[in-house]
């Protein structure tokens, strides 16, 4: 862990960080459940365990004076009709922000709130995106390259992977006739806690 | 103030964003005494009062959970030997990072802790720099076009502008032989609490 100033390089085209400490790589098998086409997402998976999402983190403690970031790319690709997708999360601590800044590629970033609301916000090149305290995220890749963004938030958020995996997102992105499309996700279901 | 997701766009050449809340102007005379070269500094603001730097914010809750984010525009220039800077400062909450993301330009950030540490780190399009909690910092522009970052902090951090007000940098950053240098700062003096 450092003390002192540091820097690293993000340049393109694919904005690997020049330095970084941890690399995460998501694959196909580590979202069983989590496409609504379990048929197209078993036939994908017979051939061969994807690559969906990469994700690039600097350390630093996770404390609330501290700016958690890195790099996250996913890949182009779909599942049946639904895009390539991060498994997204809420922040265990809920009320901490998130704010994004789109590299590269062509996306969507889904969110909902526990309170019932929804929000779809389109990612492009030099496109901001800021998600306010409350608010589950999920990177959505809707074009035919990387989706690549560089990604902020307080060290004292934490994850929670666990409700969206149970209840899934609001919405899905889907494509329909060529395009991305916002579907209503018929397996939506609220969790009780 | 918004509670739902937003964004905004951030494209080059000149990154003004194209929705902000505040837009903050300073110029040379609101940093009287903050150059090392007094004759210099009035000799320049007899010309007119310069345009130093621009900051774009984006309003939101000053709480430990959001993460205040906008744009720095340092312009090109110099007062004596002296590059166009910020004012400097440190977080009110001394605990507190800030991460920085170089859009344009060629810069310097100066930067020290109240514990007799510094440290200067170049600053060019494509690098990040990570600030960590305990250092002010301050941008230099050493180049000839604006130098322009992002930048992102915990919204509990505050602005501690006084203490660089009276003390100074450690190090400043001067023009010798067409070429940026780390020099002492012959004026710096640690303040008493």
């Amino acid at each position: 862990m450092l003390d002192t100033p540091f820097t690293f390089e993000l340049r393109g085209p694919g904005f690997v960080p020049s330095r970084h400490d941890n690399h995460i790589q998501r694959t196909l098998a580590s979202m069983r459940g989590q496409y609504c086409d379990p048929a197209a997402y078993e036939a994908l998976l017979a051939k061969g365990d994807a690559l969906l999402y990469e994700v690039y983190e600097l350390n630093r403690p996770h404390k609330a004076g501290e700016v958690l970031h890195g790099i996250s790319i996913v890949h182009p690709g779909r599942v049946g009709e639904e895009y390539f997708m991060t498994k997204g999360h809420f922040h265990t601590v809920l009320e901490t922000a998130e704010i994004y800044y789109c590299l590269s590629g062509q996306g969507a970033m889904v969110m909902e709130t526990p309170d019932g609301e929804w929000a779809v916000e389109a990612l492009s090149p030099g496109r901001v995106l800021y998600v306010p305290p409350r608010w589950a995220h999920r990177s959505v890749n809707t074009g035919a390259e990387d989706l690549i963004t560089f990604f902020a938030y307080p060290g004292h958020a934490g994850h929670d992977y666990g409700t969206i995996e149970q209840q899934g997102f609001r919405k899905l992105i889907v494509e329909r006739d060529g395009r991305p499309e916002i579907v209503d996700n018929p397996r939506w279901k609220k969790i009780t806690n």
